[in-house]
């Protein structure tokens, strides 16, 4: 336990890298943000990615000592080490990203989607520290999860598990850019919200003054700041939403039963316009057992980088696996 | 690896209870079943089973040595070693049946629910044998579910995990014995496809034997038989029932991505009418990178007394794991 080792995380997005170096509290000792130039080949991002963490070292103390690396990203496997098929990246069907990355350096190192990487984020140093069966959403554009039982991340067979963004809410409901239809995450995100708010502008006839602003401009942010000031349409928005979210998250807790459920990313920073609607209605719909014990908590790892902060619990997870073995 | 060790799994339902002696092949070297007298107290029971226990040994060869026993019940809970609440068995809230066979041997004891027996049973001695992640659905009266995440049954933050039963098909749909509406366990166990029976002799016009059985009577072996005909109104039947199996099964794959999704139970036995629609739904319905990968299979620890056997499982994991510590 010496204070002076830390990790890398690495968070790999669409648009921006970031690099952190993080202690074995969760603290961020040196942080840098890269742009991803995702129509580059992934070995290009690599090894920007490797000079970040060579100048980020000359800022730290003498004597610190690297342990291992952790990188959260999207279409992520752990199992494979891979990238696949990812949407905003020009990689193609597989990137081992691991091994790129091993050319470079001899520690443990290990990759995940960022919804898992979030997960772990939370139990290491969020509100899950001391739970062992947790499950963290992640709500963005789309919907994320990271499913967590007997203090381990599931990966299922092929490293995949945890999608419940593309758990079906309606088989003849909204299109989904999976392809399927009725996905919870085409009514619960960022996405998702702004989606209800133009088929409830279509429904009713109350004035609003987000009839005055265009599908393609409207934001879960705008959407939020009406619900704050008492819009009917946007809390009827919310409500909507949570109800979605409470049902789909008793189906959760039927499956794993976690002590607790948090919600992190964008849409997570509505706070109490979604979380409170959303735990009413998910002890509505609750097995009887479960009503009332199952806790649903706004992530405590969103302050500062929490996507670097979970990359960075799954390099600690990783070499506690490692050390052990 | 003596293969004259052996231990005993005991399986308490509402009307009997089994109990066998079983070896690490899964082998049923003996049994015996007992009425289970639900009204009378459960020590009483404890004490039958034991006396049973005794009987059966001198049945056996000498030098067998038992090493642990297993216990299969309805609502009954790992972590604590209890039977809760159990609804056809006149013991109160909470019963620790662990500690009450514990006056009588020394050996390692267990307890867990009837479906979580069956996944261990279909892990130990059936068609699992070798996967990792799996999830065995029991349809009987109602719809069990037992979750094995990387070799282990998941038991989550109280021992109840895995009440697949009670996930929402249509928070508008079928009154449930659990006081929710639209349970799974409504649409898709033996009962449920009985239900489902009468609303399509309500909806079409076509004539049926079905309609010459009152509602109290049927039984999904009529269903089951009547489908192998021919039947119009049982044919739609199964296939209304395989088709929200096959979308919660896909909501199951999101959550834990098991290599397989085993049947047991009463209504398993109608076989392929119900596998190969509800395999034709869940691949409709499941998230693309799961498509055609998850199969879905009739339990091979069907034949014989398969829930004792599954008792039998949890004992030899359960001696595994006391080994181990």
């Amino acid at each position: 336990m010496d204070s002076k080792e830390y990790v890398v995380g690495i968070d790999i997005g669409g648009t921006t890298t970031s690099v952190g170096f993080v202690d074995r509290q969760g603290s961020l000792l040196a942080e840098m943000v890269l742009d991803t130039w995702g129509a580059q080949p992934a070995a290009l991002l690599v090894n920007r990615v490797c000079d970040a963490i060579t100048r980020l070292e000359t800022s730290l103390s003498r004597g610190c000592r690297l342990r291992a690396i952790g990188i959260g990203a999207p279409n992520a496997n752990y199992h494979r080490g891979t990238v696949e098929n990812p949407v905003n990246l020009n990689w193609g069907p597989s990137t081992n990203l691991v091994q790129l990355f091993q050319e470079h350096f001899t520690v443990p190192l290990a990759i995940t989607n960022d919804a898992n990487a979030a997960a772990l984020g939370e139990l290491l140093f969020g509100g899950a520290r001391g739970m062992k069966d947790v499950i963290v959403i992640t709500l963005g554009t789309g919907l994320g999860s990271g499913i967590i039982v007997n203090g381990g991340l599931v990966y299922g067979a092929d490293g995949f598990a945890g999608e419940l963004g593309h758990t079906v809410v309606d088989p003849a409901g909204r299109f989904c850019a999976c392809g399927n239809r009725g996905c919870l995450e085409t009514y619960v995100s960022a996405t998702g919200l702004c989606r209800t708010v133009s088929e409830l502008l279509a429904e009713r006839c109350e004035p609003s003054p987000l009839r005055d602003i265009c599908f393609s401009q409207l934001t879960s942010r705008q959407v939020s700041e009406a619900a704050s000031r008492g819009d009917g349409i946007a809390l009827a928005a919310f409500d909507k939403t949570a109800r979605i979210l409470g049902m789909k998250l008793a189906d959760a807790v039927a499956h794993t039963r976690p002590e607790a459920i948090f919600l992190a990313g964008g849409l997570a920073a509505a706070g109490e316009l979604l979380r409170e609607p959303a735990t009413r209605y998910m002890n509505e719909f609750l097995f009887g057992p479960y009503k009332g014990k199952v806790k649903l908590l706004l992530s405590a790892v969103t302050e500062g980088n929490g996507a670097v902060r979970g990359a960075a619990a799954l390099a600690w997870q990783e070499l506690a696996v490692t050390t052990r073995s």
